[in-house]
């Protein structure tokens, strides 16, 4: 039986993905595709034929799957039910839409577009074609990510919100700071704010159930490289109606960290590596609910407790399974494609739009 | 031999301390003068002297340490070296200047005074009178706060400092937010700011060697109760010659927390108690240096580093140790005040000056 007929337990042919550009990222996805029970790689494209042959062998991939010499020999292969898209964020709209007028569900490399304008394109593309959309944002496909977002849903363990935390921050040689593509203004413009900032967005998005901010203000500390890409950058964000804030920092100048600190009324969780764990097989985060002082305030009447939550696929393969599930839906089923994904990728977007917007104006509140 | 004349083993008798008001604190503070061996309680003044009488009972308090029915007597007394004064923050400057007027060496709680001009009255007459000033910040004793500054001040270890966070928030009932005098106009004006405020400031100065922020920005989150008085805030900071950047929040409304985070170009230190340790015995910090992705960033290559730190006297005992050591240096070989403590406090009143200004103006950005 060749590995594109695999018979799920569900007794679906699993999904068949291609994935479009061999950027190092798609080592990763390559690997978590073949660990998803549901999906299955079927074609790798590149540029060239010989870049796409040297990517399979470096990633050891089976003869079974095809590799071309064009992005579009992919989206032309009708056995190619969906793909991952990891290509440099300005040339996401046009393979984007490309991919889903051929029918492809379609796993998008955050951030999922220059701005929302871009993304909207895509994603009318995506509602017009009936397929799947998703953004790369595997951290929101942790359990860890559902059994803190339990506890924070719980109005009487938590209380209100009153302040989220996010940091993305990784240390980058001269070298990158100027040339690499996540730094180019034709390539990857929205520099650390698109790539580490799209995290630390996210993760006060999803805090906040997705409730957009109503201002969002960056601070004047923005780093720009000599081509005016963002190389670090601090933001804010007001939440008029509930009065609670956000402050993110997302850096290619920092030592390593992605810390998300949320703070309720009646407790607070912290994760300092909630966008990719420290171990692929179990996550932990701090969680304190009713810490007080001691008495004569000599110290605290609780530690925080752990909470290390067990992981059996690591976070990429289960963002693979849960689109592939999704695509299953709508090939098998008729399924209408998940509104949720999208919304999720849009309002990311629109915020990390006006942050970029308020470093524009010179630090000005944008009011959304 | 009586206790007010017990022999410290560097043959100098103890520096003999009086309590100017019973707030719950000066328990707190009447068990850590009793804990350094430098120091010695002495005399204990309220309002009333059945108060101070209660306090005392209540304390345990032996009955060679006199009480007395007013702050005055108190300061009077020839036999009382320095004085602890942990009253309401609109009588600091009245009762700060009286007891640097009487060369009582001052241990004022924080915030240290209303505003800057107002502690400029008490330093000068510290200063006038050849007395040590330092206000109440505990956590700067603890060792552990030595040993994070340690480790951020080896360049070659950290590198630079890009970004500093931090919070001190405890959730208040009700009543509190109304009626305690820690949120009243005419008691405590500054309210959260000052109270838990006053740390965080203290801390990203701490980080940052104490340079002043170029400019302090208060965010529009700020929450106030119906007298004015601020119940939780949010500020930035920024340093305009190294770029780097501090957030603060500060809260009478969100549960216990007490995070200070600090990222450096290479390094990273969190500590999520840093202002009251968990425990007392020691304390813990995350030191995290040349963490990267592991391999097809699946994961990290280390986990953070634990470090813990002994500490044999509480943070509040080495508080009055120091400040009873440069008080018998003063009476004893007569040498000149240290003038880090005003240095700090002044600095970090100045900051929250800056903070409360920046919210007066609609959240204007304040230039320092």
């Amino acid at each position: 039986m060749a590995e594109s007929e695999y018979q799920h337990p569900n007794n679906l042919p699993t999904i068949r993905f291609g994935i479009i550009g061999c950027a190092a990222i798609a080592r990763k996805l390559a690997r978590a595709i073949s660990l998803a029970p549901n999906a299955t790689l079927y074609a790798v494209g590149s540029r060239s034929l010989a870049k796409a042959e040297g990517f399979a062998a470096l990633v050891g991939l089976s003869g079974a799957v095809k590799t071309y010499g064009s992005y579009d020999q992919v989206l032309d292969d009708p056995c190619v039910d969906a793909v991952y898209l990891p290509l440099p964020t300005s040339l996401h709209v046009h393979w984007a839409v490309v991919a889903a007028s051929k029918k492809k569900h379609l796993l998008l490399e955050k951030p999922t577009a220059l701005d929302a304008a871009e993304l909207d394109q895509i994603l009318e593309a995506c509602r017009f074609n009936g397929v799947q959309f998703m953004d790369g944002s595997m951290w929101l496909h942790h359990p860890r990510t559902c059994k803190m977002k339990e506890l924070l849903s719980d109005q009487r363990v938590f209380g209100q919100i009153n302040y989220v935390y996010s940091t993305s921050t990784m240390t980058e040689n001269p070298e990158f700071l100027q040339n690499n593509i996540r730094v180019k203004p034709d390539l990857d413009a929205l520099g650390a704010l698109g790539d580490t900032g799209w995290y630390c967005i996210g993760a006060i998005l999803w805090a906040n159930d997705y409730k957009l901010p109503s201002t969002v203000q960056a601070l004047p500390d923005t780093t720009k490289n000599a081509a005016g890409v963002i190389l670090s950058c601090t933001a804010s964000f007001q939440w008029s109606i509930s009065s609670n804030t956000a402050t993110i920092h997302c850096s290619f100048l920092s030592h390593t960290s992605m810390d998300l600190a949320i703070s309720g009324s009646n407790a607070s969780i912290r994760a300092n590596d909630f966008i990719i764990p420290h171990k692929e097989d179990s996550a932990l985060f701090e969680f304190s609910c009713g810490a007080k002082f001691a008495e004569l305030h000599i110290g605290w009447n609780m530690d925080p407790k752990e909470v290390r939550v067990e992981c059996d696929m690591p976070q990429e393969a289960l963002m693979v399974q849960e689109l592939a599930r999704l695509a299953q839906g709508i090939k098998r089923y008729g399924h209408q494609p998940d509104g949720k994904w999208p919304e999720i990728s849009r309002k990311t977007q629109l915020v990390l739009d006006a942050v970029r917007r308020s470093i524009d104006l010179g630090f000005k509140p944008i009011q959304l």
